[in-house]
């Protein structure tokens, strides 16, 4: 057995009491060829390793460079420096691996994270990176375990589709034909029927609708799995292939759907600030030292830490469409013109007028429900106006949407109307109208984009830094 | 709010004090006019209610159909009947969604599987396949469980990529381009850079040399997420979309790996068997009942729950390749030439050769470790003896290979040798080779396939029948 190795984060947690230990780590820092700060990744923090004068040879000593992989037998003591309970005074100290301090694109000083994004390889060995990383294991876990304990069911929905039934968006196309020499029918079209599938497939954007399914048998089911957008949109909130969280609901309508997704939320917040204080503590420091740079006016009102609790501490405000569009025409920025796009009854919410709603004017995460029919899916529940269905969004600051759900329409003949004013394939769809053509019942669900959530709990602003390998218009690398 | 029920799995284990008590499922049967077995997905039993005369007009009585919906306020009393301990004695019934008897696909009665795949859509209400299901959540819940324990970090690694370097197999093509008219570059091929991601992409195979990035950064972590195969394969083991689970550890050699993927299957099981206890006995109830119908000959030596009690209370047998050959050659079966395909040092292990060491010689678990190195992928670490690798298979009653790991190469030298003697394509992959040229250590790891474990637990034999919607040549339904 070569792993046996104590955990750094374990270490820095143990009384010092002299007692043996074998660490194993990356060198961060070598100070007077005297001190270590070696990392392992299971902690924000790193462990201060004491080289007694004597103990390597000079040859050894230059090979402790930053970056290098060492295994150091020592003895766990109390430590003199600040902030630190522990260090390993060192007996042996093994060099795993060497790094050659003048290639290793890491250096011991600030990083851009640009920089840092083309070498996203390597970017795990940093404090931020490692933080975010660490954080988004917590959220996943959490998300994980808050559903277990309600009882639901996990439920792998394909990514190999041959529906586009939400009409999300653009989609990948996924084939096995020889593209060079593409087979064709009689008539000249491209012959699917010679593909793997024996016909035209993409990938899913969205499993509500395999969901539904198990919903309507289990009960309570969540999916928890990668989804895909083709849209050619550059922005710091997008991505062509990114992870979704889909819970659906059997027996639920869109007032127990609100209140589950609001409970979810708090949840996933209050389990990172049990879980990765020091992680939090890091990235709340890294926000403020980053905004340092910025005017006053562009830096948050908030602390991260102070925002996460806020959200905790706070209702989310629900609030109708109708009353979110009358909010926006009696705002002062509506009567300065600020708005760059049209306000009034009927529009699709901006990204602008949501950061309004919730960065001004609540000042909270906001639940949004009851928008216009024509604006949303086919599939969500007909309220009795004739105009509006029952939908629900949650806004959050800084992120703007972070959920969209809403209670889906049970009924057979509602569903099967807008269905065919929507121009939805009613025929390819029979096994969707079966759940409302036997034991139909009332249900609802919502989805919730994970990376956007770890936007918000991490306080980065790009999404491509809480992903670990990020896919974008012309960016597909590792 | 209107989700105000209690699920049945909680009111089976409520004593029955004829407290009032609403709840919500489907009805599975409806026996006298009088007694409804109603199932809410959330327990293999069905909660009985007593419909007492005069309580329903003869037109609702008629609506209690199969599969119907209905909610029910009453009160949990204790039952007569044998096997429950409460039942419901209803005080209202409200019909939530008609099930028409005679258009009702599910009859209460025995489907074949074959049927049920064929309605995928409405299987989950079966007692077979709510039971799989439930199962398949236990054992995700219980990888994720697992993992967190011990401080490993969750991972997603990319699902499209641009890089084939596992050369595990055919894959599929991901694109945007419009195949009806595709563009070309002025030689006449496909012009890539005009795709969505400026060059050729696919599904991933594995996200082990992703995996590998963040473990030599973070320490340990896994990832858990689909990988495809568009190979022609229609086997009852084989999915061209599956989960598979891929834990990769820092500072870990072969035996490590070996111990850790040991505890994790046993783990797995333990799990099951203390969560799923009712589900397993249906599905260990099942399978008797499947097999009584086969030659003795070709039942099952162990039942279900039997065979899972025996893999928790023994150790796996660890054998090496050049061992299994050895018992392969000295083997009743090789000497009467039962084996189809050839038996020699050198030869990938056929199915019936793992068939015979598991089911038949070591009648449990067995882990086979230094493979020869031209059989198995460039990434695993060679052996002093120049003809074998640190590979690591384990292979399963009944299954086969479940699990397929190894100790990666550390050493930098050797690494890119062995690709360039396997053509592959070390420019492309500076990013992997950056791992041994900065800080490189010994590191390991291993993938389970989720859905042969999942079939393992449940004693079902065909793959499909474990996955919610399978993907297999020709078919991509749902």
């Amino acid at each position: 057995m070569f792993n046996n190795r104590t955990k750094i984060k374990a270490l820095l947690s143990t009384e010092p009491t002299g007692q043996e230990v074998i660490v194993m780590g990356w060198v961060r820092t070598f100070r007077n060829n005297q001190f270590i700060a070696l990392n392992d990744g299971s902690s924000i923090n790193n462990l201060q390793i004491v080289v007694e004068l004597g103990l390597l040879d000079e040859a050894t000593l230059k090979r402790i460079t930053t970056g290098a992989a060492l295994k150091v037998t020592g003895t766990l003591v109390p430590s003199l420096g600040k902030g630190q309970k522990a260090e390993v005074k060192a007996s042996a100290i093994e060099i795993l691996g060497d790094s050659d301090s003048e290639k290793y694109p890491l250096q011991p000083k600030k990083h851009s994270l640009e920089f840092l994004r083309e070498i996203a390889h390597l970017r795990f060995r940093t404090s931020t990176f490692s933080a975010v990383f660490r954080i988004r294991h917590s959220l996943a876990f959490a998300i994980h375990q808050f559903f277990n304990e309600k009882g639901f069911v996990y439920l792998h929905t394909p990514i190999i589709t041959s529906s586009d039934a939400e009409g999300a968006g653009e989609m990948f196309q996924v084939s096995t034909l020889p593209l060079e020499n593409l087979p064709r029918t009689e008539n000249g079209n491209i012959d699917f029927s010679q593909d793997f599938f024996g016909k035209s497939t993409n990938l899913t954007v969205s499993g509500q609708l395999e969901g539904e399914l198990a919903a309507t048998a289990l009960g309570d089911i969540y999916t928890f799995g990668p989804t895909f957008r083709a849209e050619n949109s550059n922005t710091t909130r997008h991505l062509a292939e990114f992870w979704m969280i889909e819970p659906e609901m059997a027996f639920y309508d869109i007032q127990d759907n609100m209140d589950l997704a609001e409970a979810f939320i708090q949840y996933l917040i209050r389990y990172v600030m049990d879980h990765n204080a020091e992680d939090l503590a890091f990235l709340d420091n890294r926000l403020k030292e980053e905004e340092k740079a910025l005017p006053q006016a562009q830096r948050s009102e908030q602390g991260l830490l102070e925002k996460l609790q806020f959200v905790l501490d706070n209702r989310f405000e629900r609030i109708t469409y109708t009353e979110a569009i009358e909010v926006l025409l009696a705002s002062p920025a509506y009567k300065k013109k600020k708005f760059k796009y049209e306000v009034k009854w009927g529009i699709d919410l901006q990204s602008e007028h949501e950061r309004y709603l919730v960065e001004k004017h609540y000042k909270r995460p906001v639940i949004v429900t009851n928008y216009p029919k024509d604006i949303k899916a086919f599939y969500m529940r007909q309220n009795d106006d004739g105009k509006t269905v029952a939908a629900m969004d949650i806004l959050a600051p800084g992120i703007g949407e972070i959920v969209g759900g809403s209670q889906r329409e049970e009924r057979l003949d509602k569903l099967q109307t807008r269905m065919q004013e929507m121009n939805v394939p009613v025929k390819e769809m029979e096994w969707y109208l079966d759940t409302r053509r036997f034991g139909s019942v009332p249900h609802a669900g919502f989805g919730l984009g994970f990376e956007r959530m770890v936007l918000f709990v991490t306080g980065m602003s790009n999404i491509r830094d809480v992903i670990p390998f990020a896919r974008t218009p012309k960016n597909c690398e590792f």
